[in-house]
This record gives structure tokens, sequence and C-alpha cells, in this order.
């Protein structure tokens, strides 16, 4: 079927510029020498999962527990949950990794947290690999390297029956204000230093620290170094969009997801042309306009999904309503109603959980596949 | 099982609120004399929509092709489609109606549009009611009511062998930008005043014009009159939100639907707690921050869900994690890991759409229900 045949608003899933993202990144895994984790959250699809796993351990990262059991029971069986665990998600943790024998590594900045998790993890007869977050930069959650608490959770970690201390992880996610890629590289050294530093605290104090993991698509794109570190954790990658551009992580031609919309109104007072894709089908993450003025909610591609049209961009949204403009007269002679464009997004991440599928294309407009992906919780 | 036992983020309605601010706007439609026809955008709910619909005509108004055939589906036969119609969307259409006996009734501004309609409808051998939309102030879509198109769309419809017209239509979405109920009350009558007076131009034309319908939550609330329309399409109202709360449309206690969260990290150099509840269970609509400037992407109220917690609001969100803060200190005692939150969101029907269920409960905290909605397109 080609594109224009398509219900909209549907999502689009480029193959040819994913996999090219993904042999990109695999490469820059393989020359710093660590493993490369691809963090699911963006693209929730085993599909995506398999490729993006290709040539490395076959370990994944994931955002949400409903992520963990679907990955699992395609086969992904050491996964890290990189959010911060709490006692009462620990029977659905377990209750995956018995009927999968899915290992699902846990992460914790907290002692409270953690004695909590102990318990309940030792009441259900379980075990389980922890990880420490550490703060980079981002000033979200973790501690800093060099904070005493950092030797007192390991210790509680190490001393817990029911706790493996499995190494320290960080989240550099400072490097989504970055400008371009020299300050990209410097919040990938301050993810790096961070994370290493704290491995370094934890085995001066005579703790085991194997899994010493950063991770961020600007930062893993633009790092150039990565000594102490054992992985890497980007997941945005993958897809990229246009935040990714404002950044300085990748081009426009590296998006690969793009929503299919349908137009269907033309507004003469206005000048604006309305499409089917709203704030549902968008979403209205404004992510890029810090560092790309004037983006609003997108911009706006042919069906081709080649080249941006002018300089078109989805200037609003209701729930079901897009609005088109540029600085120029409204092309409705181009885009009559039944038209269709592509949008590219913000941020794909938020973009994609609008979708249960993809609709994948390979460099052209005939869709060759349709991939599921798990949305919710 | 209580709310606490919940797994989260979990999406919550709270039906007694809910059955109260149905029943005022039952009300109020009967007070004006017109049918109530609500919008499920909204609650996209099939157990929504019997208790929306109770007293009036069973009619209802939908936002997609995927709403129009659950609804249809569930028995709701009489769905007005209140989205630009494109020839595209007719083969798919024409099958909900032929598989359930429902009658959907389409909405168009356009006459190459309409023209195309009416081929591919006749081509299917099918028939369909078509309003003509009307622009009542907010800009989007729709024509002027004293627009010489208006008559030539009527003419086009009446004299199409596929089509019937069925009245005019108006969305006053202009009245998401009031400030008060005085500002609301003169974008209902603006509201009216148009859709009435093109139902007038295209009967003094000899046109027929069976249904002359006004909606939108806030002029819903606040007409004053709506002498010459037949029906009212307020949608958001069974659920209302922060942004209703500003417009001046409800207050914080008629807000129906909560997102449940917990407390998953204590930020002590911050001052912020970290909540499970990020931008994909909150959306990152931020619609309240004009008229209420500083509620950011929600307020944080209790689990009992009766207050607000001081001035705590969610103040930022990554995919999967909120951040709470307020003016004063964190209260991290009243909030240990684990607790239980719940935010009231910016704008529901954005918030819900990324939910495949409601957990219902009665005014408590008791889980008394689980509702589905349908997502997608």
């Amino acid at each position: 079927m080609d594109l224009n045949a398509l219900a909209t608003p549907a999502l689009i899933l480029d193959r040819r510029i994913m996999e090219r993202n993904i042999s990109a990144m695999s490469a820059r895994a393989k020359r710093h020498g660590v493993d490369l984790r691809p963090h699911m959250k963006t693209s929730k699809s085993a599909k995506v999962a398999e490729l993006a796993t290709r040539g490395h351990s076959g370990g994944i990262c994931v955002s949400t527990i409903l992520e963990a059991g679907y990955f699992a029971a395609h086969g992904f069986l050491d996964i890290s949950y990189a959010f911060p665990i709490v006692a009462a998600k620990i029977d659905a943790i377990h209750a995956i990794a018995a009927k999968t024998s899915a290992r699902i590594r846990l992460l914790s900045d907290d002692m409270g947290a953690l004695d909590a998790v102990s318990a309940r993890a030792l009441a259900l007869g379980a075990a389980f690999d922890v990880q420490i977050e550490i703060n980079s930069g981002q000033n979200r959650g973790g501690i800093h390297p060099d904070s005493p608490d950092l030797i007192a959770l390991g210790r509680a970690i190490a001393g817990s029956k029911a706790l493996r201390l499995a190494g320290v992880l960080t989240h550099g996610g400072h490097s989504y204000d970055c400008r371009s890629a020299a300050e990209c590289r410097v919040a990938a050294e301050q993810e790096r230093a961070a994370v290493v530093k704290a491995a370094e605290n934890l085995k001066t104090a005579g703790l085991p620290c194997p899994a010493v993991s950063p991770g961020s698509t600007p930062t893993a794109v633009h790092a150039e170094r990565l000594d102490g570190a054992t992985e890497m954790r980007p997941g945005n990658y993958v897809f990229f969009d246009l935040h990714q551009v404002g950044i300085g992580a990748c081009t426009p031609e590296d998006i690969a997801v793009t929503v299919l919309s349908t137009v269907v109104g033309h507004n003469r007072a206005t000048g604006r042309i309305l499409i089917d894709a709203g704030g549902l089908a968008i979403s209205k993450d404004a992510g890029a306009n810090d560092q790309l003025p004037g983006t609003d909610y997108g911009w706006v591609y042919g069906l081709d999904g080649r080249a941006r049209m002018g300089d078109l961009r989805v200037s609003r949204l209701s729930q079901e309503h897009g609005q088109i403009e540029g600085h120029g007269p409204a092309p409705f002679d181009r885009l009559p109603i039944g038209a269709k464009v592509r949008i590219v997004p913000n941020h794909s991440c938020m973009t994609a959980a609008a979708y249960g599928h993809y609709d994948v294309v390979d460099g052209g407009t005939e869709v060759i596949d349709r991939w599921d992906r798990v949305n919710g919780w």
C-alpha cells in the first residue's frame, strides 16, 4: 500500500533512516569500546529492539514496567529498568522475571526506598541487581559522585540478601539544553566523568561496580571518550526529532518518524491550512523551540518525506486539528484538501506514544510493514 | 481495591463529581429548551456516554472515525462527526453506518471537499446528512454566517443526491481564551448569534436547516439564552480541568479526573519531589497557565483527592518523571517515597488520552469499577 492510501493521522517510520541511525550509534559504541544498551522508551517496539541491539550484548533499557514485560516476552532478558524503584513495584517486576527468566536491573538513589525494596524482595524470595543513580548535571535525581551517601547506599545494597550492587547509572539530561555539538561534548564529558568517578569511589571503598552506565542521545552522539564506562544508553537516536536537530545531535535528514496527515481545510481569512493531526496526534511538546525558534509544533514535509515545504510549520494545535502556516502566502494550490503531508515532530518519544503501531516505509512511500508498540504502564 | 493499592500512574475518574457535572449540564440544556448532544472526544467512553445522554435524545458528537465506530458499536446511532470531512474518509464512515445502522452526520465548510464527498458517497450508494461549519469567532474553520458561500454550500448539499442539508454547526473555541464568567457569556452569545444567523440566512434562501448547533464547554456553562439553537455540544464538562477553572467555567471541586501517581524520589538539593507521572502520563499541555499563572503542569492533591496540598504543583516533566515543588520547603515528610498523590490536570482531554481505561471511584478512594476508553484514529 502507498502512504497516500493510509488512513490518517498515522505514524510513519522510515526504516532506512532508522537503520542508518542505529548503525552510526552501534559504531560509536564499538569505537568507544562499550556495550550499547539502547533505551527502548522511544520506540517501545520489539522490532526496533532487535535492530538496535544487533552486534551488542542484547541488553536494553526500559522506562516502564509494561515495557519490561513486553520486551521480556519478546525474548529480551537483560533489562535495565532505569527509573527510581519503589517497593510497591517489586511484585510486578518479580512476576515478569519469574515468568520469563528476564534479569531486571533496578535503580535507586534513596536509602529508605532501598530498605523497603529489599524487604519486599526478601518476602518474595526474589533477588535483584541494583544500580545507584548518579547526578551528572541534570539535577533531576541521583546523588553526587562524591557524596558520602554513595558509599552508604553501596554498602546497603551489597549488604542486602535480596539485592546485588550492579554498578552506577546516570542520565545526562542537561544535554537537552545544549545548542551545538561543542556543548554536547562538554555535557558528555560531565556525564562520563561523574559516573566514572562514582564507580571509582565505590571501588575505593571496597565495593563492586560492574556496570558504569552513562546515557542520553546528545551525549552518546558527541562523546569524545567513554573511558571507564561499560555501556551507553541512548534511546531517542533511533528516530531523532527536531529537538535533537536544535541540540546539534542530528540533521533533519536523520529524523525517522513523521506523522502522516491529510489536509482537511483551507482558511482563506487566516491564511492557514487545516490538517487532521492535532494535539493528540503530534503531542503538544514544544521541545525544539528554545533552540529552533519558530518551529512551533513541527515542520511540514511533502508526502515523500524528503524535504520541508518552504518554511511551513504546524503553528496551532487543538485536539484533532492542526493549523499550518508559513511566512508567505498559504500554498493552498500545492496543498489542496485531501492532500497528504508529513509532520516532523519536536519530540519523537512523545509523538509516537499516541500510536499503537508504526506504518513502516523503506525510504519511499510504499508501506512495507506494520510494527506494534506498547503504550501505557 | 483502594486507590493506594493501584499500580501507578493511573487515571482516576470520580463518578460522583462527573455525575454532578452531567446533571448540571443536562439541566442547562433543558432550561434552554435544546437537546444535549455531548461531545465524546473528552471521555471516549461508552459508560460516560450512557450517563451524559440520559434524559436527552441520545445523540452524541465525536471527533474521530474510531470514536464513531466504537460508539456505534455500543448502540449510539445518532452521531455527529464534527470534523471537516474529506472524501478519503467516506468509505470508513460508510462501513460503520452500514454495519451498525448508525446515522453519521458530517461537517464541511468547503465546496470542493463536498463535491468529492458527494461523488464518493454516490459511488458507494450511501447518503449522509451534512452540516455547514460556521465561524463564530474562533477563526479555525467555518464560514461567516453572512458569507455568500453559506448559501452556495447549502444549495450544493441540498442539490446532491448523496447529501442532505442537516443544518449548521459552530464551535466557539475562542471561549478558551476567556478569563471569567462574564467573558464566557459574551463568547456564548457570539457563538449562538452566529449559528442562528446562519440558520436564518439558509432558511431565507429557501433551504432547510433542521439542526442549529453551538458547542463548547465554557459557552454551554455560561450561555444566558440559546434561542434559535436546537442543541448544544459541550464535551469537556463531564471532567472539567484546570484550564476550565481558569476560564471561569468550573471550580476546582468540579474536576472529575486526576492522575494517581507515586512519589519515587526526594531531591534534597533542588527541594523537589519526584513522581512517576511524567509527560506521557499527564501530557505537556500547559493550557491553564495563561489564566492561572504558575499552574505549570498541574496541581498536587492528596490521595483522597479532596484538596490541594498547599501550593504544590508539577513544575517539570520528562517522559516518565514529574517533579513537584511549591514556594515553601518541600514537604518530604508528608510525601515520603511510596506515598501517592493525585495530579489535577491542565487539560483533561489530553491527559485522559494516554490511558486505555479509567479506574472509577465514587467520591472516596475505593475503586468501584474500570471503564474502557477508545484512543487513536
